[in-house]
C-alpha cells in the first residue's frame, strides 16, 4: 500500500522525531531507556490503552489519535500533581503505513513538545489499531495528590467545563455533524498539567474526569471514606454545550459522560483563595461545585434545592466500552 | 460466557493479587503509581507488546502468555544490568473472562514474585488479545550496560543455549508435537536478570537475543561501530535441540531464530575470569562465541575454518511478524 515501510523504518522514523531532554541518558535505540530523576523526588507512572472503535471512533484523524493517547496519560499525571517528563509508545497498526505514522506523530509529538515530554521507548506491532502510552513524571517526595485525601468540610472543585466531549460523542453517534469546538474537546483533550502542579499543598484529593463526573467523584469518596453533595446548578458549562442540547440532556452528559479530562479536586474552604490563584497561574478556570461531608454516598442538589441520591453510573465501563464509540 | 465479569471486577481481581514492595507508595488504585528509587540510581524503562497469533500461537496457555509478556521486558532490563522493581500491565482481551484472567495472572505473577517485581498499574480493555507490559528497574548511576560499548578485541559471549525457542516454533508450525522442554523455552523464557546485574563493570556491551543472534549482534556492532567474527562450532546447544533437528537446520535456528531471550555481551579477554564468576554467581552458563574486531560487518567461521559474511537477517521483523506464529 501507499507509504508501506518496514518495522525498522517505522522505528527509525519515530526515533528521528522523538525529541529528548537533558535527563534522558538513553532514549529510543537500546533495550531500554535510561532516565534520571531529580534528587528527592517520587516517580509517577500512568498507562492507558486506546483501541480504535472503543476509545475513539474508527475515522478519527491519526493526528487526533496521537494527541489523545498521550493526553489521557498526562491527565493522570496531572491528577497526581506530577511534572511530566517522559513517555513510551506501543503502537499496534494494521499495516506499516508511513503516511499514517507521520500524521499520528504530528499529534502525539505536538502535545509532547507542549508539555516538554520526551518519547524514550516503545515498539510497533501489526494488528488492529491500538495505542498504549505509558507516561512518567515526578513530584517532590510525598507531594503527590491522591484520591484518598478528601476531608469532611472540603470544597469540591472542577476545572474547565463539563459535558463537551460527551456531547460531541453523542452528535457523532447520531450521525449529525459534530460542533467543531465540542469535537475538539473529544479528540484533543487538554491535560491540566499546570493546574495539577500548582495545586500541590492546596488540594487534599484529586482525580481526572475520564469516566464521568459522578463515577470519578465516587472514586474519591470511596478512597477517602467520605460523602459529598454536588449542586447541579454549579456545573461549569460551555456556551457550545448550552447551544447544542436541551437542559436535561446537558445535565445528564455533564454528570455521566466521560472523556472530559478535567480535574476534580477537594480543598479546605480556607484555601479557596489559593485554589483560585493556582487556576490563574495555570490559566484554567475552576468552579466550586459542592462540598465533602460525612454522610456516605453522593447526593445531588437540583436548582429547586431538592436533594437526591446520585445514580450509580459509570461503573460498568468494560461491558459498555464497545458502545462508547461503536463496535470494536 | 463462563467467568464473565465487569471491568471493575477484573481490576479488583488483579489488584487483590498484585503484591507490593516497600518502595511502592501507591500501587493500583489511583490515577497513577507513586514509586521511590534508591538514592543515586538511574531509572531503566522497557516496554513491549505481545499480540496473539503474532508473538505467540493463539492456543498458548493463558499462564504462559502472562509469563512471557513479563519475561520479554525483564529480559530487556537484564540487558541493561538493571535490577527490576515494578511493572504495569495493559491487557486487551476479547471478553471479561475471570477464569482466563486468573490463569494469565498465575503465570504473570509467578515470574513477578520470582524477580521481586510489583505490579503497580495498568488497564483492561476489550479487543483482540494483546498484552503490553512496561517494566521499570534501576541501576547505580551510570552503571547501565548499553549496546554501544563494545571494544575492538572484546570477547563475544552468550548465556544459556541458542535455538531452542525457534525449534519449538518450527515444530508447532509443522504441526508436530513440540518437544516439552523446547516448548518451555518458547513459552516460558527465563530473563537473565541475575547475570545482567553481575556483569556490571565487566561487560562493555550487552543486548538480549529476541530477534535472533545475528540480528541482535548486528545491533551491537552498529551501535559500537565495530565488527565481529563468530565461530559457529562454539554456539551453545541444548541436547534437546541436538536431538530434534539436523545440524544444518540447527545452525540456521541458532543464528536466525528469535525468542531465546539469552544475553549476548562483550567483555575484554582479561576479564574472562570475571565473566565466568558472574555466570557462576547467577547460575547461568555462558559461552565465548567470537571476538570483536575493527573490520565492519559480521563474519561467521564454520567448523572447517572457512570465514564468510553473515547473512543480513532479522531486519524485516514487522513485515514477517505475522508469519512468525500464523496470521494475526
Amino acid at each position: 500500500m501507499a507509504g508501506a515501510i518496514t518495522e525498522f523504518d517505522l522505528i527509525a522514523r519515530i526515533r528521528a522525531r522523538a525529541g529528548t531532554r537533558d535527563d534522558v541518558s538513553q532514549g529510543i535505540g537500546d533495550d531500554a531507556a535510561i532516565l534520571r530523576l531529580p534528587m528527592g523526588s517520587d516517580l509517577i507512572v500512568s498507562t492507558d490503552t486506546l483501541n480504535s472503535g472503543v476509545h475513539f471512533p474508527h475515522e478519527t484523524k491519526p493526528s487526533d489519535v496521537g494527541w489523545k493517547a498521550l493526553a489521557v496519560n498526562l491527565s493522570d499525571l496531572a491528577a497526581m500533581a506530577a511534572k511530566p517528563a517522559w513517555c513510551t509508545l506501543n503502537l499496534t497498526i494494521p499495516c506499516a503505513d508511513g503516511d499514517w505514522l507521520d500524521e499520528f506523530l504530528n499529534g502525539f509529538l505536538a502535545l509532547a513538545a507542549q508539555c516538554d515530554v520526551a518519547l524514550v521507548g516503545g515498539d510497533t506491532t501489526r494488528g488492529p489499531l491500538s495505542v498504549t502510552v505509558t507516561a512518567l513524571g515526578y513530584v517532590p517526595r510525598d507531594a503527590a495528590m491522591r484520591r484518598s485525601g478528601a476531608q469532611v468540610g472540603d470544597d469540591v472543585w472542577v476545572s474547565g467545563t463539563l459535558g463537551d466531549a460527551a456531547a460531541a460523542l453523542r452528535q457523532w453517534r447520531d450521525g449529525s455533524i459534530a460542533d467543531g469546538s465540542l469535537r475538539e474537546r473529544l479528540d484533543r483533550p487538554t491535560p491540566r498539567t499546570g493546574l495539577g502542579m500548582f495545586l500541590r499543598g492546596i488540594a487534599n484529593a484529586c482525580i481526572d474526569i475520564s469516566d464521568g463526573l459522578l463515577a470519578d467523584i465516587d472514586h474519591i469518596l470511596d478512597a477517602s471514606r467520605v460523602g459529598a453533595e454536588i449542586e447541579i446548578a454549579s456545573l461549569p458549562t460551555s456556551s457550545e454545550l448550552e447551544n447544542a442540547v436541551d437542559a436535561a440532556t446537558r445535565i445528564r452528559l455533564q454528570l455521566g459522560g466521560g472523556d472530559d479530562y478535567e480535574l476534580c479536586f477537594t480543598a479546605p474552604p480556607m484555601l479557596a483563595h489559593n485554589v483560585l490563584r493556582a487556576a490563574r497561574q495555570s490559566r484554567v478556570a475552576v468552579t466550586r461545585i459542592g462540598r465533602i461531608d460525612r454522610t456516605p454516598g453522593l447526593r445531588l442538589r437540583d436548582a429547586a434545592g431538592i436533594v437526591s441520591e446520585a445514580p450509580r453510573s459509570g461503573y460498568r465501563h468494560f461491558d459498555e466500552s464497545s458502545e462508547r464509540t461503536g463496535p470494536a
